[in-house]
């Protein structure tokens, strides 16, 4: 059993947990608790962490039998290197995934389904990131693309918000979101940027097709230069003297949209 | 100016900023930043405090010279009661709001125009209380109604995600959640509970009357006791692996479907 803070594979996850750079390098994240690592596939676990008091746990048990192995580690030691306040116990070491961009925004033709995807722009708050890629995996979208200052998906807070969707909704960062964009485009890829701006509502635009929802940061919204890419402008409406919404709510309700489109269209209303 | 970290308005504004009963006691609230500040009106504000390095900005006289009077602080204090990590240097103590229920969920008949109201119960998480608050002012909600066990919507990180609605949008904490949705059922509102249980899809309901929408908290849902209140019990459809949306996400999602459904009305669609 490790036991101190100075050993060096609890230096090795700490560094993990705080470092998108270590992350990066390594080709590794951190993922906590019991319910989300019980949903990672075997074959993405690199190892696995539990805590003294929680190693009896038989649901523990039953996960430390799956990945074949684990370290067992004081509750002091996973208290350091957890990062939430109060830790369950387990925490695991995950092998980053590798989408393309052809993995997040495939055309119908490409793939035999629509392509619904969120392009993220600057967007910062890792609980907006998770937020969006949770609520996306419900509305179906095929994938989530972010441009390179977007928080990191692998930031803890964002896994936490994820509740687990970050290990099925394929997503991408791009070198170069405006020539990805612009290849989108030629593709007959529909995209919609929410804006200000926007003259329709987003509830008058038909999402049945091919298409993406641009979101830009959550201060100062899309680049001019990324929104003149879209096809249309699109505003959610509001009330009251609100000028904008969370960036996860308006993300919602886009994506809500859509599916509710794509449902009645399959339900023949 | 304030320069000690040990006075006693320091340590007052401190108090409030992390005590929930020192709020209530006082009926005060802590509200912080230039643009929130400049939304409270004139006799709501209590008091203002002004950091040494902030109060020569023009924006910032110009909101000192409205409200009549200002303390000014050392950056140091400032940033001692300050809730965020990069505070802007202005801050106000802020007179708690007093509605009634008839505020938040007054029917079409009583009012003129109809209830569209969100029911927390049990939500913990301050930044989803906030966000529910931001998005429900942009929808049109007549008010929010909450149980006692909800958090409380005068906690800074609540303040701070409202962007400032929390100064507009009507709201009640309940002693007796189940008795007062017995009263609004008994005027006519409708109300819906989103849950697992539903099996009718949020989209397929009218909300053009009289609606309230509960929510439950944000790891167990509703109470029982409480869902069997509903008239309906509806559920947001959801792809993949996903069992559940954010709480604050599945709050816009049927709120801003209730505003669509009221603004086709509306232009007759």
């Amino acid at each position: 059993m490790i036991t101190s803070t100075t050993n060096k594979q609890v230096k090795f996850v700490n560094s993990l947990v705080k470092k998108a750079r270590t992350r990066r390098e390594e080709g590794l994240f951190v993922a906590e608790g019991l319910r989300m690592c019980q949903e990672i596939p075997k074959e993405q676990i690199y190892s696995l962490y539990i805590s003294e008091s929680f190693h009896k746990n038989k649901e523990c048990q039953d996960l430390v039998e799956r990945a074949g192995r684990a370290e067992l580690v004081s509750d002091e030691v996973f208290k350091a290197f957890s990062d939430t306040q109060s830790p369950q116990g387990v925490l695991a070491l995950v092998h980053q995934y590798r989408y393309t961009l052809e993995d997040v925004a495939g055309t119908e033709t490409e793939t035999g389904r629509p392509a619904l995807f969120m392009v993220l722009e600057r967007l910062q708050d890792p609980g907006n990131l998770g937020t969006i890629i949770r609520a996306g995996e419900g509305a179906g979208v095929t994938g989530i693309l972010m441009d390179k200052d977007t928080a990191d998906i692998y930031n803890p807070k964002v896994i936490r918000a994820t509740m687990g969707s970050v290990l099925r909704v394929p997503f991408f960062y791009t070198e170069d979101l405006r020539a990805d964009l612009k290849t989108l485009k030629q593709k007959g890829i529909r995209l919609y940027a929410a804006h200000l701006k926007g003259r329709r509502s987003y509830d008058q635009e038909d999402y049945k097709g091919d298409t993406g929802f641009l979101i830009g940061n959550e201060a100062n919204g899309l680049t001019e230069e990324t929104a003149a890419l879209a096809d249309a402008y699109i505003r959610i409406p509001m009330l009251g003297q609100v000028e904008s919404l969370n960036a996860a709510v308006a993300s919602s309700v886009l994506m809500f949209e859509a599916a509710r489109q794509r449902r009645n269209e399959a339900s023949g209303l």
